[in-house]
């Protein structure tokens, strides 16, 4: 171990690797916060050529690597297991190019998600990723983790603002697939090894994001259904009409009456006593001819008794409110044991899927507090569930009693938050020994001394 | 051989293994024409079922396979190369599933992509997919080739349209790996492996495919520009002023008036005057404000002289017109040398790259015809030549000639196409020597007896 350090330090200098406590514990955790480890030093090079130094060393040693961004993941992937060395992107960040005329921009990995957002707007376009932790994310974890969040119905995951890349083998092999076209057949694209892996194929160095143009109109809504059926009518027929439905975001009564009611001193835009509610965000291009369109589309809907209820937002004011009872999960934690799982399934399945889901954890657990929302017409359902104790094995348990329901009802154990170590276990329940086998295979071929993020996704 | 046919006819039946002079003359070449190889055999599975058993027993003989759709490649990449059998996919037709709900349709790869768009837009939606050869390609090649066309400047290329599907790989394996969630972070992505991968890597047999909703409303227009940086100009306000850009098909005058000039008795929507045309497409979701709004926009482009002059059709037939033009490339091979190129580059690029390469052209072959036009939204270039001669060594050294420009611009040796053979010697000039050796490292892992499309691509 002595040895490997020396010859990180010679190679790369002591600006690069630290193993100052401070950083190291720095490091030690992701956003996960579970079972967090010290590693035995943090890299931090300047440049991908530092980057590729490194991983050569380590590869030689057979010394396992952790590589981190912003540390907000949600499944443990950044978090070291014991023993790692952890590349932190953190110092390669900036713009290298923005190309108005191919809508494009190339970005160095440990760039916050937040600083790419301001920049693509500056320029008159939209960078089609946004999520909570945008001004701490970075974009290569992002990338790496193919991030979801609050554009994808729009937009696409991360993956679908990818153009093109630069990532660093375990062997320290410097993989340019940089590329600004929106078209390229010449042979495979390796891009899409480094997107989602989480850092178990390779670390993301660079990359080039497509932009998109800037909305020009944007209405939100919240709406009131009877039934499961409805909210999936309602999505189908406002992407008919409008095309541009920019955010479509389902919350079940228990999980609206939690938030609504979290502060008494406010109220709430709908009164809490339908099934489902429904935010809906519309953007478009015609400022003035849209928000009479949506409010029409709305009357019609209103009439057809699709929805029983819609409250349109008069101003930006109101229309925060809105978006306030989506994320009003953040009130869960300080007032609940929180246990949040992220969690896909097929669009038509979602009702039954809450319904077998909450008699199961009823069942079990009576009397606890079982909430369901979230990205629906992304197939993306957030569970926040309250069982009375944060207990480990009071987690695994609630785990396996949903994800056995996702299983059977072929769902994905992840939605967007990856595997990490946290889903491990799970991996089986949403891909077959088949896809997993494969997945072994390719990691054996372009790691095969397991160095990088080992004890990951697999 | 007589071993290896015996095994197969004996697990697969005479229906499946045909050795007709007349079949394997079918199954000799794709729509590319050269070189035709007639195959050891034909195998015309049934089911997934049946191509594993096929890939199991040719795999334990180290027997080449070459998978083949509707042969309408324009690469080479289902031309065998002697000595292979042909695994065609035709018979494992049909549409399994519609789910409105999840806007997905589960399909098999032999079915026609025509067969699907009827079968999406009879359901209320649209395939984000279309190509000239659409009555006769196949899903499954579609996929295998990542096909592009006249819709990715909206919906994107093949690939974008894939949920999940499930492939065979080398040695008989099923990777199920069909998905209908919009969001799936359970590990690595695997159905991109087999996504322009040209059947290198495994052979697709079943997709999950995304749909639209369907735009209702839809206007054309032609207009006329002075310079290449208008052109530009032109397509990011379009898209900043309707998002619903369909359709952005430049053309240069020397094409433009070989198009028109084809045809003495028809007038041209617009003289063949000026250096630059652009077929323009708009798909919105207002069919009534929709129109007003586009003209208006091309008043102002007008107004600012950003282009010189302008028609929209006004009926269907007028629109017609106009797609003749950018379409009409067709009559080229009955006039000329055919020699037909698509390349990509950086949209910034593609007018110095126009330029560069008549200029290189020119000098060599003074006189030839060299004509442009392409979806310069996508960043694609077509390049219609003819040197007066189609002999193979005049083809090598008009590629040589384009191909060279194409490398030091940092730009595609193949947009939409593929590498197949065709493109093959040229694959590093738009692929670093490490994205090379990458794909050497999965072909190796996934195929290690080199059976499937060997001498393809790579």
């Amino acid at each position: 171990m002595a040895a490997l350090l020396d010859e990180l330090r010679q190679a790369l200098g002591g600006e690069v690797l630290s193993v100052e406590a401070a950083i190291l514990d720095r490091h030690a955790r992701d956003a996960t916060g579970i079972a967090p480890h010290r590693p035995l030093a943090v890299l931090r090079p300047r440049n991908t050529g530092e980057v590729s130094t490194a991983l050569r060393i380590c590869n030689s040693h057979r010394q396992p690597v952790v590589p981190q961004g912003g540390l907000t993941g949600l499944a443990g992937g950044a978090t070291p297991r014991g023993g790692e060395v952890v590349l932190s992107l953190e110092r390669m960040r900036g713009i290298e190019e923005l190309d108005p005329a191919a809508a494009t921009m190339t970005v160095l990995a440990g760039t916050p998600l937040e600083t790419l957002q301001a920049a693509a707007s500056q320029a008159g376009f939209l960078l089609g990723l946004d999520l909570g932790a945008r001004g701490s994310c970075q974009i290569g974890g992002n990338l790496s983790t193919n991030a979801g969040g609050m554009k994808v119905i729009r937009y696409g995951m991360a993956r679908e603002q990818v153009l093109g890349l630069e990532a660093v083998l375990a062997d320290g092999t410097v993989v340019n697939a940089l590329n600004k076209m929106l078209k390229n057949n010449a042979g495979y694209d390796v891009k899409h090894l480094f997107i989602g892996s989480e850092g178990t194929l390779g670390i993301v160095t660079r990359a080039v994001l497509r932009l998109h143009p800037k909305p020009r109109s944007s209405v939100t809504a919240l709406v009131a259904t009877g039934r499961y059926e409805q909210v999936v009518q309602l999505l189908r027929s406002a992407q008919a009409e409008f095309g541009g439905v920019s955010a479509f975001e389902a919350m079940w009564q228990d999980y609206y009456r939690f938030v609504t009611g979290a502060d008494p001193s406010r109220i709430p835009p709908l009164p809490a006593t339908s099934p489902f509610y429904v935010a809906l965000e519309f953007a478009g291009n015609d400022a003035e001819g849209d928000p009479d369109r949506f409010e029409a589309f709305l009357g019609r809907a209103l009439e057809q008794g699709l929805v029983s209820d819609a409250v349109i937002a008069k101003s930006e004011r109101e229309a925060r409110a809105i978006w306030e009872i989506r994320e009003g999960v953040g009130a869960w934690n300080t007032r609940h044991n929180g246990l949040h799982l992220d969690v896909s399934l097929p669009i038509a399945s979602i009702g039954d899927f809450t319904e077998r889901v909450r008699a199961r954890l009823q069942q079990r657990w009576p009397g606890s507090l079982n909430t369901f929302y979230g990205h629906i017409g992304d197939s993306n359902l957030h569970l926040s569930l309250d069982m009375g104790s944060d207990e480990e094995h009071v987690r695994h348990a609630v785990e396996l009693c949903v994800y056995e329901v996702v299983r059977d009802m072929g769902g994905s154990v992840s939605a967007e938050h990856g595997i990490g170590t946290l889903k491990r276990d799970y991996l089986g329940f949403s891909r077959s020994e088949a896809v997993v086998g494969l997945m072994r295979t390719v990691k054996a071929a372009l790691d095969p001394n397991d160095i990088l993020n080992p004890g990951k996704v697999l």
